[in-house]
């Protein structure tokens, strides 16, 4: 590793310990045009305009947690992810506060790939859990990554429905990546860092703060086309993560429920408000525009004539071809009374499937 | 009974009787001015061209079956409802083709209230029929008449929850009325014509033809502000009712289920190309803009301080008060590390509780 290389990992990883506002740190950051030259400047830029306890910040990184972070670096395990990096995750620069490095364990291709976030309730159903299984492993066979918070309930059962499928999954984490929270996804997060993607904007050691979770929850929605809640309820933070993903631009889907189910309250909230609403993962990839190579839903316009009314119409479909046609004729070519074409036809129209035209004729529109 | 009236009514049931294609006899009907003029036309009138096969029809009206209709509206209890009635329904009028007569028992006052159709499958699940029932009772409760067809599973489920309550019921039928179809309802059709209202467009003795639903379907929306449907599979008839309703600018709404319920697909349907998804009464009389004095449904908006929130960044809140404010200003008033309130800042920010202004500042917006 050249000396140049080690200065610059040691000035994003000072900037990431002096923890300065999101804001602050952009501003500074895209004035100074380096983290070294940032650092240098104590915060005294020409044009950038910010508070002195963000300078005082600046000036007071945490010498012995930049040397333990520098330390866990060491691993090749553990990996920077910064705005200098050819693959940092180009989806998620089209939000306004990127952050500028981050922390990454596992296979860093997966940042780039085209992916949907799933998330819903901790406290998920039985049901719900199978579903985002389901929904995940069919999403990540069809290359899709998914992305998701590491957290229990939903967002675990869908990091393992699509580990071992070819889109693979993204956990973005509100802690350091040293830490795993909650402890009972330590066996899930080990297997993400290996065969998926555990991507982090906190520091190692950073313990899981409540503030840091809305946070993570802007990534999960900014690494993705779309985001997929499955159950939540009214107060849930899938909510906010919902909202993040419209003000980003992102779509947003839902899979409805029973309406005496309080976990489907949620997704019911967010579908009113313009939510999609989706029941398989087929929806969820003409929703994020992946084109899969898999039959249409079939086409269940109530326009098409179906089996049953073909069959119940038959004689006077087939008397009317599709060219327009008086009552008069059809009845001679049907021997049908007058007054049974009248209320066939009638019923036709109202189905959408005769027109009537002008003078008194009809034609078959399908 | 005048014998002016007497000729009317005999030249409405006439009318009724020739079952002219309905297009031809609003067409004649609007030009000759009243159903005797005519009938004595023989369907030759200036200006209106229909086929010689609707002539036909006009001049050879069934007299046995007529005389057998006029002998059935000597019963007080039977009524004919006509394009001349002051209680005509009002809002059938603005559907292209509203019938010009009717027949009708129970409570013609029912006709002009404000309604709602609640409609879907005859072979509901019991938790279906039990929200037909409960969605029925409490929009009944609240005034508003429920229009269904008489059907199995949700249509006499609706009717059953509405028939005791102050907005009653009304059952548009596609027989005649001295038939009852399905023959399961006849005790439930029985309570109707007494404590609701019974309604057909077609003549006593018409039998259940397939080809009357459809136009049945088209009067069930007609007379109401809005459909509500209730489980419906992806050829259930109910979707094309909600398509006619939404044809006739009617509301359409649709309550959601599990993904795994056939019956919930019709409804989802539904509600991706538009209907509104309902969980409760309360929604459906916003929908159909029914003003009911109920508190509205509680602001759950994530936009909203809750509880929980308000406790965990108490002490950051309450230094913030409502003014903008920079860093300096917070650390010098809660005592914490810059870093703390920088975190918790852009949680705040991200919540849409906080919003950051020029020059560093921060100010609350609840």
């Amino acid at each position: 590793m050249s000396s140049v290389r080690d200065a610059r990992i040691r000035a994003w990883v000072t900037l990431a310990h002096c923890e300065l506002p999101q804001r602050d740190l952009v501003a500074l950051l895209r004035a100074a045009g380096d983290p070294e030259t940032l650092l240098a400047s104590r915060g005294r830029i020409d044009g950038v305009d910010v508070a002195p306890a963000t300078r005082e910040m600046l000036m007071s990184p945490p010498a012995d947690a930049v040397a333990a972070t520098l330390a866990w670096l060491e691993s090749p395990a553990h990996q920077l992810v910064t705005w200098e990096d050819a693959d940092y995750p180009q989806k998620l620069l089209e939000i306004g506060d990127a952050p500028p490095v981050m922390f990454h364990m596992g296979r860093r291709e997966l940042l780039n790939r085209p992916a949907v976030a799933i998330v819903g309730s901790r406290q998920a159903t039985p049901q719900g859990l199978d579903d985002a299984r389901a929904f995940a492993r069919a999403l990540a066979g069809a290359g899709v990554t998914v992305v998701s918070g590491l957290a229990q309930g939903i967002d675990a059962a869908a990091h393992e429905g699509a580990l071992a499928e070819a889109g693979g999954t993204i956990a973005v984490v509100g802690t350091g990546l040293d830490r795993v929270y909650p402890s009972a996804n330590r066996k899930l997060a080990h297997a993400i860092a290996e065969r998926g993607s555990l991507l982090s904007e906190f520091v190692p050691g950073t313990e899981p703060l409540k503030w840091h979770f809305p946070r993570r929850n802007r990534l999960i929605a900014g690494l993705s086309r779309g985001v997929l809640v499955i159950e939540a309820n009214l107060s849930s933070g899938s909510l906010i993560t919902a909202r993040l993903a419209g003000d980003q631009g992102r779509e947003v889907m839902a899979v409805p429920g029973s309406i005496h189910a309080p976990l489907s309250k949620g997704c019911h909230k967010l579908i009113r408000e313009g939510a999609k609403l989706v029941e398989t993962a087929q929806d969820v990839l003409v929703e994020i525009g992946v084109n899969v190579a898999t039959p249409p839903r079939s086409d269940t316009a109530p326009h098409a004539i179906d089996a049953a009314t073909r069959t119940a119409y038959a004689p006077l479909l087939d008397a009317m071809g599709t060219v327009p046609m008086d009552l008069d004729k059809l009845v001679q070519r049907t021997g049908l009374p007058a007054q049974a074409i009248a209320a066939q036809l009638t019923a036709l129209e109202i189905d959408g499937i005769v027109a009537a035209l002008p003078g008194g004729k009809w034609q078959r529109r399908y």
